[in-house]
């Protein structure tokens, strides 16, 4: 992975980690929290995967390909939860999952 | 920090991260998951710490005494909203909180 | 994933997380650390997915089967780094390492 | 804590676990390693408590204020031990580390 690319997919990473939190949090203080309970839970694991593989590849971690693969799974799942939901937290981290969905797998 | 003792609060993290995360795993399933939003986002600040501390004590960290004092707060403060439900998760969250709390405080 | 194939896969997982931690340490206090760089660097990234995939299971991640599937990956390459060293530490972590990366293998 | 406040920590905190996991990359080709022990060490608390608080304060924790001073006391332990080390990723890192001790204060 060029140095450049690996730069990006960092920051990438960072975004969507930051989206997710957002919306994990925001889907906590909604009225009609059940509905978003899948919301809540996808933004959890694809938070938590986004912090990881981001720590990881600055750290010259030999996995990269093992890891931004899964990564890339869980961030399409998230993408197509929030999708669903017309809050603008939801359609943001829709957004920065699937970019980042996009950038794993080029790095996969 | 005498080797038991170590091991043993490393257990005990062990044990209430897997509760808080029980917790959690149940309360987004729960009917009226509004009630349970508290519970959710402390189940897992809690669970994360307690991870986070267990790791940090078997690699050698110089910080055992910071980190066992945030864990121990963040686990009283778990375990005081947990206790306020009648669910079986969220009572045996809060024992596993309290018990982490204790342990926490004497380490550090 | 029958509930106690799931309960020993944690507990093996947290074994690992403990065998490889220890690794480090010690290895960060071996005279000739300069042979353990590699051995340093993979008892991290197997430490941290052990930890993290433990903690994904106990929640509910809809992701075990590519998360387990990533974690035997690095596994077998830090036991098969540690396995090439006498140290006790290192052949313990090793052990540690094979049976996780199985136990993962079962999962995914 | 404000919105630009906590914009800006969150930012701060993600620059200076880069600047860590760079040193400890780096530290662990370094020809002589062993000197380089307590900053391989510490540039992996540094790393993991950044990314743990950054995550935190962006899904809304309550519990910013401890977490912070943590992860200040972190912060400038491993500013110090990078600062005695000529190697330009320590002195970056060093840098990095002190910006974030400061910016946790303030939070804290």
């Amino acid at each position: 992975m060029a140095y450049e690319q690996y730069q990006s997919l960092v920051e990438t990473l960072h975004d969507c980690m930051v989206a997710c939190n957002h919306c994990y949090d925001a889907c906590l203080k909604e009225e009609n929290e059940n509905m978003m309970a899948d919301c809540i839970r996808l933004d959890r694991e694809c938070a938590d995967i986004c912090a990881y593989v981001a720590q990881s590849i600055v750290r010259g971690t030999p996995f990269v390909s093992e890891l931004t693969q899964v990564c890339a799974a869980i961030c399409e799942a998230c993408g197509n939860e929030c999708k669903k939901h017309d809050k603008e937290h939801c359609q943001d981290c829709a957004e920065a999952c699937f970019s980042c969905a996009e950038a794993c797998k080029q790095a996969a």
